[in-house]
Order: structure tokens, then sequence, then C-alpha cells
């Protein structure tokens, strides 16, 4: 963070070259947030697909509000001309007061589409005035920062959340198009990278030393014990023979609330897979990719229904399915630390590309392209603190029930992906762009 | 039906008068539908409430859906240039195949609200030009008939649904401004008409004395007792004194799953009514009334909140606080037929003005404004025959567990009211314009 | 009621005699009661298997309850030695106060079904006194007569939620033992009696004319139709031509909330009804029917698993299911009228018989064996008042959503079948032993 | 374990000695299960009062099918005499074939209680025999001691479905009669055993050197950071404190799914306590404790309903409060690991007493009374190895979404409380004996 340097007196004093690189930095945010929702029409923003999904329009002013909120709102006589608007797009902060019920956030239509575009404009006039006066203090500045990032992982559930809500029209449309990918071969069995067992230091640094969210740190000691983790993600050609082999079918691979999810939900592939009948409704004519055959399995992706790619990681699997394969595979989830030990140094390949908006074929030593569940659940760190204020209920308040993925996914941006970085959904999630990596 | 005039030989042989009648007719109707729409933006068509609702492009859609299945389907060689829209936009007919999930209506975003404004021109331009050609067959013509008075059913729905969405944005949108109302004098006690025992004629003639539905027919014998009926419908005046005589609180008064529903939805006053406190979320800047008193009674209307006015009739009140309001009262709802017998020459007042679309004050010896619960079950009448084909699944397939209601409201487009019109609601129903009168 | 009166001649004057038939008549009823509960044991009474239905040791109790809190509970200075008693065995008289959540009534573990035993014993002897002291007044006697209806409603109760528990149980118990019927031919094709259209008289007469329940009052007139009634139920061979026919697969016979239930609740045969495989995990060695074959239907019965009969009635029937039957066949269900005019003086056959508990086979011009659905809802009757006090909570609270079955059925005690009798389940019911007959 | 001993030349050559301690521990299990058991009725052991929960009858049953299905079904030749035994007292063994569902064990009436007691006396005896015989091999043997610390469980798991099932009855049953405690003072602020950072070992060792569970084991090292943790469990007088401060109302102290539980459950107390309001509907007229006042806070027991007790453990919190108070005290939960480390060496206090079947006050250093909810997530250990066929469902099939509780409660059987042992119940659960201790 080059904002509260030692060598400047006060971060407020010297607007002049730091200010700019503030205002660069969180314009390039903002920028790729429009891009990315310039694809959805008005009508495309306005639906909540499910509960745990958002509307594209609400994610965009949500991510506004924060810095409203948070970083305005710290300014000496700050207050919103909209004050509904802290009602319509605070998320879930019980300090900042009551809101929209989750479920009812579909059901706003106004302010409109492009309302919200005038709220995103007229919070970014004035954060970028606020930093170019100087205005902004050493918190807000973290929080701005803060803000940042918060943006960029709803740039992801934006995406997700357009991919769910696109699955269930019967056109199968088209966020963006591309062209279908050349053949890959399937690559054959995978490494191991062998851990020896010891202490190993996990987690964040300071964020002065670069940023971190809360439940990244503190940094601290564990046990690591012997052990094997695999050098490539577990791939679509891997998991089509868990298919054949009855992985659907059988109990014993599953976890108790597991198997119980296979047979309410349905499950007998990964989320948005189907095996094409040559009698679906729709053709998906905007579609570039080649069409299936009868009996073939297809997946709808940004770019419409496509046949499945034996070379890529598999994608849309829950943590459930995710364990089950391990299991059939002789193998288990690695645990977070271990994660973090055996992939120090990979690259982190495969961000987001906003014209393509799918993983790449897997590769050795490389991490991205999807979420890994690991075989941690998501606690607090020893020594986890909760910030004052509302950003305390940044992270920690969902410190219960959710397992932790590690790397990152196609539809992560660019520069979000760390290696102690730590996302975390329900263990029956399926619509986040997750796959896995085994252990052993 | 007075297309296929007894004069000309046939319906298609003389296409110049009675076909620009026929043209004149299905456009009247349409251009009201996109009349109601245009105040809707694209925003606001999209999402779908609850699955009680549809969205407004879906009903704008769906009443265009039925004139291209059911008339123009009809035509020799006819085929849709878009057939995903059967799939789309058909509501309930088994007999023409799968269909989206009506849960799932609220995630169409594509097509547009735009492209479904192109696809009510293209079926229009058809339409028309199948008339002038004189090509629409005699069971075309009553189909489109059909389709029209079907079309205005969802004109009311389009409005029912657009206030039920509108009430869950804690901004109060107004979809039509008006000032606000004189004052109204509340009216004092009701008359009563006396209604002498004894057989009767109820429902409606054959078709070719002037369009009914299948459900008002056959018309046939039923035996009348002695009663009364009340000549003006129960005003919120009324209701408030129910509400003050501890109406919502006194099991007694209630049937047994009316008193269940009030405990389990919390009921204390008619839908969309709030008690002000002073300390909303929001001021209702849009809305022309005049603003609340703490303490005061405001209820949702399409032109924002409002303060109750005394002089309307009650609106938005379920069966079940209509027969427990009518059991406090010390009378009891009419029935179907009493209620049919009853109003037989009374004026119908009160059809949707678009500029209003809320009830005027109730008068003596009319009907609309309102609809009326009866104690009646909505079931087939003696000698129902349900229609071949398709169409034979529009109105029966509900006759179980749903209550009649009589008359028209102020959201009901003019000329659609008649006193055969047999309307009709689950009992726990609020979000229609549904009022009552009594009978004793 | 005269009985009871000390100034008059009548039956009421002398104790002694009018007493004694009073007493008798008493505990006619409450023996039967404690017969068909003395082939249950200690645990056979505790559970309730679903919400609608209650736990044996509950009917004993509740049926008790109701004589000491609306008879005993009359006579000056009574209080009860168990006032908890109260909270746990009032069924749903809000005018009685605060009561056991229904759907807990199966954790009442104690009072012990031993103690129930008692607590009817203590209330029998303390009815049997006051009748034989004439400290019984009019009203009283009145409310007497109601709860013997009342218990003998509960016996039937008693044996259909008997076995619906036992239906859950995979060793198939025993309620009563008996032999296998003699294999007895299939009816051939029903014969039609003819209705005449014209004024007629429905519902029952003053009480005084002998018992009835307060929703068959007043005596009204009605206007029938022309019509046909068929003179025999449909039959289990009937049936299996309807499911040899799609009826179960076939939409457009269904109603709309119809087909919804037969998808929710994957019905493809009425209730009870299991096509034997082969490999069922249990016997039903206590069973003395004939075993089944691979492939044929069998129906739980409360002599256990057994074959289905062609001649006998079919029973177990949804309102659902009787409609689209009546679809199928091209008819339809008689109204609560039409079949009241129609069966007058008909043969009531096939009441209770404790040592069979289920229904013979069908017979011409006799109503009995299974309850028979209705076309009609069950509505309030013309002139229909609720009878004062908590006794008027008796059947008026639940005329709402619930279809009127006529007849009485093999689990109905003796003399509480009669032509106006007007019974009533939710559409989707299927526990009671429903059958139908059609109408056209 | 006593058999299986390298010194013998195989465990079923030497019934003598061998035997006879074998027998006699298996015998004593079995027995502390009828003596419990004993004070519940025939209609006691019935019903399920949740679906977590389970009939007495049913624990009775399903323990004894373990041996049965595990030991006996070892022996050659041996078949069991009543096969759907093992479809209605399996538990989840996939492996093992179908089961009644696990929501309809409350609909089991036959078998009778007696009959299972005959169930269980005829398995007892054949376990004797073959004991006797020396015809258990070693995996029997094995599987024999699992069976018994299974049985164990279920005691306590019946004792808890028992607790669950009466505090349903307004009659307060009362399962063991005791007099009213002697007076006791709350203890003071706790003392804080100090850990150093390290590495440690935890977990059990191999089963040769005394029995564990399967997810107890492999023993391995793990990091264990500096810290504290409390020498004294939570109590209520400590708990009240959090009540008076609010703790159930501010949702800055609850993880978010802890806050929508206190929103949807409506908890203001721990589960079983209850503000008198003196206008209850029972006086638990068998209850020996000292009377309520006004106002003041009982807590249901397996003694009747109590007033609560100032030194004793707190009990009944689920997860969501444990964490909620330990966030309010400025402190936090112990890891599992910390937990196994702070206690080695402290007293195992208050085991089960059936005669007392309550926690006793708290005191220092010492683990037992009440379940300690620890900040671990229940997962597996590195290593961790699921076991051959259907015992290996034992434990790890649960391995998600569920907390680690470390120590024993006043409810477990002495000798089934162990450093090492992990017990794990979902987040919300509140009918166990649960409390916490507290880390910083």
């Amino acid at each position: 963070m080059t904002v509260g340097d030692v060598t400047t007196e006060g971060p407020q004093t010297v607007p002049g070259r730091s200010a700019g690189a503030a205002v660069e930095k969180y314009l390039h945010v903002r920028r790729l947030t429009d891009l990315l929702a310039s694809r959805l029409s008005a009508e495309d923003q306005v639906p909540q697909s499910m509960t745990a999904a958002s509307p594209a329009a609400w994610h965009r002013a949500h991510t506004t509000w924060f810095f409203e909120e948070f970083v305005l709102g710290r300014l000496p006589g700050y207050s919103s001309p909209e004050p509904v608007f802290r009602f319509l797009f605070n998320s879930y902060y019980e300090a900042v007061g009551p809101r929209q019920p989750r479920p009812q956030r579909g059901l706003i239509t106004r302010p409109s589409v492009a309302e919200i575009g005038d709220f995103r404009a007229r919070v970014d006039d004035a954060v970028v005035a606020a930093l170019e006066a100087g205005r902004v203090d050493d918190r807000g500045l973290e929080l701005l920062e803060l803000g940042r990032h918060h943006e960029q992982q709803h740039q992801e559930l934006m995406l997700m959340d357009a991919k769910h809500l696109f699955s269930h029209n019967p056109t199968d449309p088209v966020y963006v198009h591309r062209s279908a990918d050349p053949v890959a071969a399937a690559p054959g069995e995978t490494d191991w990278l062998v851990v020896v067992e010891g202490v190993a230091q996990v987690g964040a640094l300071d964020p002065a030393d670069g940023f971190s969210y809360d439940n990244e740190r503190p940094r601290h000691r564990v046990w690591i014990p012997d052990g094997q983790v695999a050098t490539r993600q577990v791939t679509v050609a891997d998991w089509k023979e868990f298919m054949a082999d009855g992985g659907y079918a059988r109990p014993e691979l599953w976890l108790s609330d597991g198997w119980a999810a296979v047979q309410d939900e349905g499950w007998d592939a990964p989320g948005y897979w189907r095996r094409e009948d040559g009698v679906g409704v729709s053709a998906s004519a905007g579609t570039a990719g080649a069409p299936a055959a009868d009996g073939e399995w297809t997946t709808f992706t940004l770019s419409g229904r496509r046949p499945v790619v034996d070379a890529e990681p598999v994608c849309h699997v829950s943590f459930y399915e995710a364990d089950a394969y391990a299991r059939w595979a002789g193998a288990r989830l690695p645990t977070e630390f271990e994660w973090e030990v055996a992939t120090a140094g990979w690259e982190i390949r495969d961000e987001l590309d906003p014209d393509r908006c799918h993983p790449q074929p897997a590769t050795d030593r490389t991490i991205g392209g999807v979420w890994e569940w690991t075989a941690s659940a998501y606690l607090p760190y020893p020594g986890f603190v909760t910030e004052e204020g509302a950003a305390g209920e940044y992270n920690g308040k969902f410190m219960s029930d959710q397992h932790v993925l590690r790397g990152g996914s196609a539809l992560t941006p660019a520069g979000h992906t760390r290696p102690t970085y730590r996302n975390f959904f329900p263990a029956s999630s399926r619509w986040a762009a997750t796959g896995l990596r085994l252990a052993r």
C-alpha cells in the first residue's frame, strides 16, 4: 500500500503522486465492473435466480454502496443524497442498519439500471475528488483498498450469478461469443509433489506488506504431516471415469450429508452438465462450439451450451462430490495448509479473461482455472481479531459450516488470486467455478 | 358473436366490413396492453414477485402466444419463426406441450422486452393480414374473441402483479401519478335488497348471444332462498370498526383455515395496509396524496402509498377475512346466484381508468370497483362441457378449492365486467382487488 | 330436545326408565370404543402417524373429555380432578382455551394408556350417576347425544388412523384376523337411476325428529337438474381399467391441483395399493389371505396385506382421483343433492363389523362400504346457524376447501349412517375409506 | 483389550478366564441399558419427538441388532430368526441394506416393547454362549468391544431423547425422582491455564493400548499456539450475565448462521429454560425441587421442571450460543487440540449417576457434567483410514458440517469419557447436554 508511507508526513497532505496512483487503482477496478456488466441488458441485471445469488444491478450498486458507506461516509459532513440506498444495497452489515431482505433483491426494479449507473458515477466522482483533495484519511484508504478487493469478489459473483440465471433460460443465452477451442488431448496421470512433515508458516503477513483479508491473518505456525499433493487438478476426463464407475450411485463413497444431497437433488453429473438426447427445446443458435451428438455430455458456459472438454479441469462440483471422487480414487482432498505449502511458487494461470470466461485445459504445477475444494472447514486462524466497526463483519461472521477453497478461477479478476487467499462456500454449492486437486 | 353476421354467407367470404370490425376490436385490446405496459420500464417487466404472479413481459408475450397458437396456428402452412416461444410463453396448456416452469418465469430476460414488443407486432400484423384476407375460419374467429377476453384478464393481472411487485420496493414506486382525491364522507349504513325465494335462471346464454366463458354456461335453473343483499359494498370505514372490535384477534369469528392464516401470516389489516410510525425507511416522495400522520393507516396504491379513504370499498381482503367480517356483522356472504339475481340491472361503475387504477368511493346499487367474494365454491355448472382441444383447458381445470368472485374491479378493462362473469381465487389470496358485499 | 324435563310426560319426567335408556345408549357407544381399542397394544395407541391423524389413546381421551367438558361441566359445582386434561385432550375448541399443539399429540405418553382407561371409567361413572340422579338438564342431554355421535365419528377415525399407522410398519401388522374372502365375480356394468329435474327438499329435519349435526340443517329446497346416477359404486375392476388406460399419466383427465398431486406424490394407484415384486422386506406372516403373485396388486387392510378384490368398491382414492376417473369414464361425480335425492330409500349395507373392518363387494342400490366423493364443496346450507358456545365450533369452522362425501363406510359404526349425513375431507385425502359413484 | 493378547494362542481357544471377563463386560453394559429403560413405560418408549431423536425402544433394539449383525453374524451358519429386524433396526449402514426411514422410527409399535426385551435376551444368550464356547474370533471380539461402546453412546442418547420427549408434555413427567439440591454459591471468576506453543501429540494410540473409536486415530502431531484455557466451565450464573447484557439481541456477537437461528427459533435463553409467569398449564406436581417464583428461570430436567442453579455449568446451549458467549466475554472457544493438551490429567467428574441424571456444580480442573463445544470442525485426522466393511461407516461418514465436543456429560456412562474422545453435533443442536469452556 503506497499511501501511508513513512516518508510522507500524512496521507492527506501530499495528494499528488500517491493520490494519482490510488485513483488509478480505484478506477481500474470500477471500470472492469462496468465492462463486465455492459454485456448484460437491463433485463438481465434484474432477476435473482436463487437466494444465494444476486442480481447484477444489485452487485453494481452494492459495491458502490460499500465505497459510499465506508469511504465517503467518513468524510466530515458527508451525507448521502439517496439514503434509501443504504437500505437497498447493504448486504449483511448489521451495524449499518436494516436492509432489503436478501430473498427480495430481485424485486428492486427502481432505481433503474441506468440510475444505478448514475449512482456509480456520482460515487466515483466523489471518491476521486476526495482522493485528489487529500481528504481520505489512513483508515479511509485502508477501507478504499478493502472496497477494491470487495468489488473484485463481486465481479466474480456477478459472472457466476449471470451464468446461473442464464442456465434457466431454454434459449441458452450467450454472455460472450467465442470460437470453439482447438481439440486438446486429455492429459495423462498426474504427478505428485511430496510434502515432508514439519512446522510451516501459513497465512498472510501484516497488511502493510500487501493486501490481505482479515481471514488470512495472522500468519501462524502449523504442523504439516507427510503427504503428497497432485500437481494437476482433476480433469473432465478423470471425472468421466468416476461416473462410468458408478460414482454417483455408490453410497459407500459419500459422506452421509453428501449421499442425501445426491438423492434429494438427483445429481448424476457436475452442475450444468446435461446428456443430450437430441430432443432439447432449443438449439443454442448463438453457440459457436461444435454441436453435441446424441448421448454426449454438454455443459452450460457463458458462451452457451457446449460439449464438455476432457482436458479441462472439472468444474461446478460440490464439496461432497469432490470428497466422494477423492475417496473413489483412493486419495483425499488436501488440507488448506498442505495446499498452501505444496503450491508455493506455482504459477497462477487462467485468471479472468473477459473474452473467454471459461477455464483453460489443466496444466501441471499451476493454480487457477477452478477454485479447489480443500478438506478444511472455514475457521478463524489462531489469534484472529475481528476489525472494529461494520467492516469487521466482512468475513468472520461466516466461519461456520463452510468449506475452504484455495486458488482462483477463470472468473477471478487478474491480481485477485494469491497463495493465502481463503474462499469459502457451503458443502453443497455448485454454482461457483469449483473443482479439486487430490492429495494422499 | 358479431363477426360472422347472419347477413353474410360465411365469415371468410366477405372480408370487407366484418373484417374491419374484427380488426378494430382486436387492435383495441392489444393497444390497451401496450398503453398499460408503457408505464413499466424494462426492469419493471422482468421480476416475478411470487409464484402466483407473473412478469409484465410474460403477460405481454403470453397473450400474444395465445393468438399465435390458437388463431395463427390454424392457418394452413403456418409455423412460428420462434418455436422456443411455445415453450416459454405457454402458461398451463398440457395439450400444447412442456413449458417453462411457472416459478421460473421471472428468470426469462431474453427475449428482451423490446423483442417481446417485436413479437407482439409480428403477430398483430399476421392476425390483421389473415383477417383482412378472410383466412380466419369460424372456429378461428371464436378463438380470436376468446383471445381478446383472455388478454383483458391479463391486463388486470398485469396491474395486480405490478402492484404486488412495487409493494416490495421501499421507494414506493408510482405506476401512475394522480392528485389527491377530494375528501368524501364515509357513507352511512347500507340498504338491503330483498330477494324472494323461487327458481331462477342463472348463467350465460349461448355464445351466439354474446361472449361468455365456458365456466358461465350453460344457463340453468337454481333455487334461490329468501334473503337480503346489501346494496352497497363494505367500506374502509366499516372495516375499521371490525378492526377496532378486535376482528383479527377473535378466533370465534373465523373459519379454521382462516384463523390459521391470520396467525401464520400475521394479518391484522387488509393487504397493503400499514400503520405509520413515522420511522419508515422511505418518504414516498413521488406520492401526490396527503402525507400520513403517525398511527394512521396507509395503503399501497398504484400511485404510491396513501392514507386509506373511509368512503372507498375495502380492498385486498381474502375470502377468510370477508367471511369473518360477515360473521362479525351478524350477516353472511351472498352465494354467487343470489348475487347474480340481486344485482340484475345495477350499474357497472368504476371499470379501469388507466389514469387512476384505484377504486372510487362505494355507491348504492352498483357493481365494480372491487371484486366481491361470494359464499360459493368454484364448481362447474350442471351440464358444463369442456371444449375440445387445448382451449378446453381454459377454465375447467381450476374447479377445485377456489372461491367465486363476482362483479369487477377498478383494474378490470371496460367492457369486461358482466353479470354472469365468474372470477375465482384461492381463499387466502389478497393481491387481487377483492372486497365484499353482505347478505343476510 | 325433550328428554330430561321433569314437568312433561315424556321420557324426561321419570328418571328411572328414560334415564335407563339414556344410560344404555351412552354406554353402548362407550363400550364399542373400548372393544375397538382392545385390539391395540399400549404401544399401538401412542404414535401420530401424520398431523391429520391422531393416536388411538388420544381418541379415547378426547371423546371422554368431550363428555366431561360439555356434559359434566354443566353440573353445578363440577370441576375436573385432572385439569391438565383440558389442555391435552381439547381438539380445536378455541372457546375452551389453549391446547396441546395438534402435531404433538403423539408425544403424550403420560397419562398412560391405562390411566386413560381410568379417565374413561371415571367420566362414565359420573355421567351415569348424573343421568340416574336426573341432574342432566335438557341442554346437557342434547350435548350427551352430540357426544355419542361425536364418539362414533372418532371410532371410525381411530380405525382409519390405526390403518395408516400400521401401513408404515414393514411387518404388516394385523388389527383383526379374518379368513380369506370367497372369490366373487366382478360385477358387470352399472345401471343408472334417472333423476328428473325439479325442486327438491334436502337436509335434515329439526333435531326433535331425530339426531342430526348442525351442518345437515336446515332442511331446504334446491333445484335438481335432469341427470342419472349410477346404482353401484365404482369397483376395483373398474379402476384397473382406468389404470390400464393410462389414467394416472394423462394430464387432460385431471384438475390442475390434482395433476400436481399426482406428480408430487407419485400416485399411480389408490392409497395402500402396491404392485408386488417378490422382493418385499416382509412376508405378512399373520395375513390369512391368499399370497400375492409377482406383479399383482395388493392393498393394505386391517387384516394385513392382501390381493385387491375386483368386486369390492375401490377405496382410498382422493377427490382428485375420483374426479379424474369420472372424466375418463365420460361421466361426472354427483352433487351432494343429486346423491341425496337419488339414493333415497336405498339400503344401508356394510356398516362396521368389528370382525371384518373392510368393505364387502359392491351391490346395487345400496350405500355404505365406502364413503362417496361428491362434486359438492363443503358449504353451509342456507340459513345455517352456528350453535352458541363451544359446541358451535363443531362443524361450521371447517366450511372451506373441503369436499362433501356422502354415505358411510365399512368403518362407520352401525346406526351412524343416514341419508342427510355430510362427511368432508380435503381433496387430496386418501386415508379415509373413500370411493365414488358416477353420475351423468 | 485383554482378549487377543499375544501370550495366548488365540482368543477362541482359552474360553475360561478371558471369556468370563468378556461376558462380564458385555453384560455390564447391557444391564445398564435395561436399568435406564426400566423407568420408561411401554408408551414412553415409542415416540420419536423429532427426526434427530429416536424412540427408547428403538435404541434398545438397534444396539441389540448391532451385536447380532456384527458379532453373531460372523458365526458360521448363523442366521437371524427375525430377519425383518435387520430392516427395522439398522440405523444408517448402507452396506447392510435398506432400512426403516429415519423419520418413521416412531411408527414402529410392533414388535412390542416386551418383544424387544425378548430380542435383547435372545441375543444376549447367544453372545454369551458364543463367548463361552470360544467361537468369537479376534475380529468378532473387536466388534464386540465396539458394540459395547456403541451401546454406551446410545445410553446417553436414550436419556437425551427421553428428556426431549418429556419436555413436550405439559405434565412435566419425571424420569427419576430426586430431592432438591443444597444451595450452592455461584463460583467466582475462573482461573486460566497457560498453554505454551509447540508441537504436541494428540489423538488415541493404537487400539491394542485401549479402546478408541476410529475418529480418534491416528495419534499425530499438531502445532499448538500460545494461549490460555479456563479451568472451569461457564456456569449458569455466567450465562445470566450474558443474557442480562442483551446477549441474545446483539447481532454483532453472533456468527451469521447463528443470528439467523436466534431469529428463526426465537432463542432467548438456553434450551429447556422458561421464565415463569405463574400461569403455566401445570404445576409439576411430581417435582421435588423448590417451586419457582414468578419471573424466575426454570429448566426442564429428568426430575421435572426446576429453578436453574447458578453454580451448575450452563447446559443445552448450541455451538452458536457458545461462540456468541465467548465473543461477548472477550474470549473464544478452545480448539479440540488445545483442549486435549490443556485438560491432560484433569479429573473426570460427574459421569452418569442413574439416580441423578443432571450435572453437579462446576468445579476447577475437571471435565464432565456437560460436553464442551470446541472451535474445531469435525474432520478426519491426518492418515485416518476407514475400516473395512459396514463397521467402517461408524464415524467417518459424518465428517462434514458438525462441530467437535470434548469431555463428557452427566448422562455419559461411567468409563466412557476419555481425553481423546471426539463427540460431534451440528452447530444448532441444543438437546444434548452441551456447555462450554473459554479460551483466550
